[in-house]
């Protein structure tokens, strides 16, 4: 699995919108917090690999598009390692 | 929003994955309770439009495909409703 202090140091961009805390700052973004490290993984890979279209996945492919594998990890294994609400 | 005991009795089928109580029954799935409303509608929409492709996306093309936008509306009121753990 992931590096859970190295996704947290590079969270600050997705916190706008996920929270600090994985907890979304809008009802139409997703809570991540306690979210399934795979299922993580699998759909940050999606958005990468530009198989999520649609509205708000526009705004997710752009994020995504610059993460490596290990980043990937390592965001799914913070915000996994988060206590949901 | 949606009707939660109309979506409750409409979920048996997305139990076998997201778990009767929305904690998905293998990792590779997500954790379904306690997520956004607005997201939820969002996510099974697109995979209703086939907006989500990819490995895991196919097996919910197929499960949402005759789902109509009352369904979409009650499933999501249904698992967001739901205690997260």
């Amino acid at each position: 699995e992931g590096d859970i202090s190295a996704g947290k140091a590079g969270s600050a961009i997705c916190a706008t919108c996920h929270g600090a805390n994985g907890i979304a700052t809008m009802p139409i973004y997703p809570n991540l917090a306690g979210q399934n490290y795979e299922y993580l993984v699998s759909a940050l890979t999606a958005y990468r690999d530009k198989q999520r279209h649609g509205q708000m996945a526009m705004i997710m492919q752009m994020q995504a598009s610059n993460l490596s594998d290990e980043d990937i990890r390592n965001l799914s294994a913070f915000y996994s390692s988060l206590k949901p609400e």
